[in-house]
């Protein structure tokens, strides 16, 4: 991140999430309309807990746009916690004269910041900890992305994303690339009206969910994958030229920063380890357009730390959620006793909600990507220099003999 | 990256590689033999070409240490070029007087650099990309990450890989965690006298070396993945504070940095799509030792973006060399048409030397996180805070009733 | 600014000002009525327009605190514009349906970032410029600064400023060192119940009021120069080991980009230039304590990028305020021709508010500095870290013969 | 900084010094005599010492460049420190076998970086520290500021210097606006042949002269101010955004980085404070050009933080150099007794030569602003973006009647 800057802030219960992006070009039109859609989004999802009733993610923007319009400033912007009035002698800010502490969280639970988090920060209350751990810290990165998602629109590019596994069961499991299989208007569907899992293979989606009532059933949780897409990018972005330059980099960086995701992969991914060099990269389709347009797009869009024109194809492992109805054995801070861990939440999958934060990381990173290429003070200089790019990126006309070197 | 910076220069035929690492702590004694050792060892390997009989790779140090010990000061490393006396001519620094410029490189070839660099940089000699976009420019980075290294391991910390599959052949295949199966003395035998492909399973490797044989054979090329570990870290390394301060976030943009690298797991990685939460996550080992042990370590050392005292176990998946015997179509920059691409390189397998770039960019983030959680102008203050660290990760005396809440 | 981020936003008369700092330690406890007495001495100062009669500062934290301590996650306040209820169709944040837009402001206005601005975004009406240019926008730094104080108070640390000068009135004229006149209790005395000027020179105060009188009288506005002094930091802050890790480097850069600074000076500063060698550096003082303490400050407490022990002492110059009751010939961006610009605002001098931001900015890089050398996850940790440093820094006893070379 | 990032090292009497720029566009002719001209200028002007002789600095390129011309990869180059020769055993980086280590210095000299480096790295030979801190580490900086000259040269922007004082002597002690006095021409004549003390006013420059040589009998030091210059800017880089994005903030911040400087202005700088504002702002000269050029330059060319398109004017105060012919009481680290210092260098006057390492931070930081504006992969693209802002930064006719509003 050279070119934006953003910072975010707020606990789980606190009372609000915030947020400020830093280095946006003035004159971007800013549709709320859109960051609350997007919001809704990462709200949304078969197998999704009790909290997400309670929630409904709206944008308040403090700073930054007059009448719909970015200035060039830093915007602010804010998402209330509505649970907060639930929590407030649990989450009071202030010391305030005669408040008494609530009872502490001493259970460290498995698979979460409990334990690293109160040795590192040295504290007898794991709620110190976990509130700023819980994935409601990405509200305010799903509002900074869908900002950075329309700034990307101005430029030509669409990001989209779907399920692509859950558990053991695949969309599309017959195919062998099953992007391919996705419907072209899938894109224009889910964001209009997703479906339950945000699965386009509508087999998959059915089997899916009968998977999730199982696991709810047992009292388990259960994970899987999602694929962000990125079409229209401008070739160029990113580079090889140092080794924190390069934008796959970049993108796996951001996605690996997403709460629950323990891999990442960009085009063929861990494909790519059984597979020859010549079933791995894509040759020119030299029959084509005037574009630079390949046969296939193993690479996921990217050679070189560099965006090449195909569309980016991003790919992350989701880990189920830890906390589960029939909880594992957690420790006691203090004692250093097994116990069962209280329930903070009880969601079974999370996958749906996690690929809309996918979308927001990789257009957060590719925004970045965009300005440090195109600089750009005004989003007119952001277009033009994105044309004269688009202009350079002609291919020649072949006339299809074949060239000696 | 918070403490540490790092720049690094040099292409691959031009006169030498050049790093400067800023950051490091006072005091910290330096092995040159050691580093000199990990370039070595990035130049090891089963299936490498002949660039790597050419280069004997010595670490020169230019600046940042005196009579062996760093002085707090930036630490500048260079490592020459041998290639670079037999390009001087197509490779000129300068614009000499009534010097011809070499016959370009107009060939672009599928799963380089070239394209997307030509059409970025607005050049019409694809040698002005591919130079730096070359492998080559992993020898700074190994040097860093040697440095960082033994700042770790003042610290307690020892890093070490292996590659765990090649093709289709995988070390340990029966195994259900082949981690547990690595002999644990297999880091010492891998520094002093490393295994032809680095795999700790020999029968694995037997494979593995004919299966490199039958890809050359076949003028093809050959991909898999390497693990890197990392044992002894303190608790608490990294953050969940903010979307960007997150280790496993940081170890995978670093990894994922890698040349050829197309994905990157942490713990069970991918392996999470297909399994319940019961099991996935780890806990903590009641019966054990006063540390917070864990039965498991599915994680792979990091829950909530910060490690968690257990193995920091980091997996990526390596494509196979894009630069075939058989070559790809390439395509004309100028004319587009198509053409065999020349062949600049012909390794065909690199997987045993990028792992231990892998082992450098994982020690150079971890040497960061460490820096920024312990401060430390010197070695000495370093360890002081490290010491401090480790006391207040002592697990109570269980006396193994439950605890409840 | 190395261990710490900060980043603000808000427009001067749009719904509020936000800040968020990221990298505290964990276990600060912080005071709000610390935070909201340092916002109310920015809003103090005999000169002062209607503007201020308006505000009543006050933060509202909304992440990173529970009870009164930090969380080590991201402290997010915002300060609320009481004027924006009156702004709000000028400064609407939202292009809301039959919005008409209002007559906008084209006069650019000297001193001011109007005709550069207007450039650079590329917009027809200067508001959309000035609302961020304002110094308004330097609230959310005083709290931020603010909390960074409470923060170098838990290591001992003490920061304080004054008026030394307004037009051509000096405090202290005729002292040789003017800093060695303020009273021992100025800095008490300050916080409590400041003066009209905060000029500790009771007679020098009296002239400037008359001064401000007087130029009030005239439609004009006047200037000045503030000192901020740092009492109690431990040896070492800073480095010279790079071009931009000195500390001096840090706090010019800091405090020249508050509004309306045109110069900054460490020590005596343009002082230096008409003196010799001999009569510009501090010498240890042999005869006194166990401390390395010096005879003279001339070098304000910096010494090769490094804070010395002794106190740090910055002296910024403050143009007088743009905007004239008798205006300076404005012009119109979109004519070209003359015009006399509105009056925004209509502070006479705000050399006392300038000064509360001199300190926030020097405690924001002080506390930034003091980080990166200790580190610190926690308050614990860093009191530690910076008691480890004292002890370091102990003199050795000296018999007082002189050492030989 | 947020285009451009520059590392650098060396010690002084260590091998040679390096400097790696990364973010520079692809595309920019490089002249090696240009740079070399600015490092011999960097050594230039009467009262240097005998180093000065020893040393014939040239620009080394190892990376980045091919053909005189940027590839867009990091920009890599040293200089040898011929002085090395005579310090091998000194400041041998290995710890050899058998080395003796030399006689550590253990008197902390006034006015050096000596005892807070010593403290902070904890060591008991302050040539460890005292190698980094000396002025000799501004080598680099000056070839990276020497290529970014020649950047901004591309974009119509010229860099100049000149000495403005020297102890108690004034260039044009008369004119109400030295700058003005200065010929048109001194920049040209100052790059082929430099005055011994690069002063424009004969006369003072004589006095200088004399100054120094009695300055020089005496046993003391002497310093002054300099003053730089750059014409030609773009309106509009740097921003009011945010704190940390103001170009004169940036200006500040690196030109008092540099060694000796303790004071930085803009414009008029410290001159404000004594005036009223109807005489420190600058209006626009309505009969003039079709630029928006003003009648005056009290401002320095920066209005809100933002370059408004007059020159920008930076002065520094330079010390005089700490170490003197009859040197000060120094103090012995491990005894605490008084001693005289032993004598490392014997420079009278370094002001000429300061201005030159000025004039290169200054080219650093007004590049990484263009960049940052104008983003840019390659020059041509660099080329482009400024002249759409130089299009939008005429001014409209007028027909001198005034606007009314």
């Amino acid at each position: 991140m050279r070119r934006l800057r953003l910072l975010t802030a707020g606990e789980s219960h606190g009372p609000g999430m915030t947020g400020i992006l830093e280095g946006l070009p003035a004159g971007l039109r800013i549709s709320t309309r859109g960051v609350d859609r997007d919001l809704a989004r990462r709200q949304h999802g078969y197998g999704s807990g009790r909290r997400m009733l309670i929630e409904r993610d709206r944008v308040e923007w403090t700073a930054g746009l007059r009448f719909g319009r970015t200035l060039g400033s830093p915007l602010a912007f804010s998402i209330l916690n509505r649970d907060w009035q639930n929590w407030r002698d649990r989450m009071s800010v202030e010391a305030a004269d005669g408040a008494r502490r609530p009872k502490p969280v001493t259970l460290a639970r498995p698979g979460h910041a409990d334990l690293a988090g109160a040795i590192k920060y040295d504290t007898g209350d794991i709620r110190d900890v976990l509130e700023r751990a819980s994935a409601r810290s990405t509200t305010p990165r799903v509002c900074a992305g869908a900002v950075c998602r329309q700034l990307l629109a101005n430029a030509g590019v669409r990001i989209w994303s779907f399920v692509d596994q859950l558990g053991t069961i695949r969309a599309f499991p017959d195919a062998e690339d099953p992007l391919t299989e996705v419907a072209p208007d899938w894109w224009r569907q889910d964001l209009a009206r997703p479906t339950p899992l945000r699965c386009p293979d509508p087999d998959a989606e059915t089997a899916m969910q009968a998977e999730i009532d199982a696991v709810s059933a047992a009292g388990d949780s259960i994970g899987g994958s999602f694929v962000v897409v990125v079409e229209g990018l401008p070739i160029g972005l990113g580079s090889s030229a140092e080794w924190d330059t390069r934008v796959d980099s970049a993108l796996a960086g951001a996605v690996m920063g997403i709460q629950a995701v323990k891999g990442v992969e960009i085009g063929l991914g861990f494909g790519v380890v059984s597979k020859r060099g010549s079933q791995v990269h894509d040759e020119v389709d030299s029959g084509r357009s005037s574009r630079w347009e390949r046969r296939t797009n193993r690479a996921g869009g990217v050679e070189g730390g560099m965006t090449n024109g195909e569309p980016v194809v991003v790919r992350a492992a989701v880990k189920p959620v830890a906390t589960l109805r029939k909880p594992l054995d957690a420790v006691d801070l203090h004692t250093g006793q097994r116990g069962r861990a209280h329930i903070e939440r009880s969601d079974v999958a999370i996958l749906p909600r996690a690929a809309i934060v996918g979308e927001a990381m990789v257009a957060l990173v590719l925004a970045d990507a965009l300005l440090t290429s195109f600089g750009a003070d005004t989003m007119s200089d952001l277009r033009a220099a994105v044309r004269r790019r688009r202009a350079r990126s002609v291919r020649p006309r072949a006339t299809d003999g074949a060239a000696s070197e």
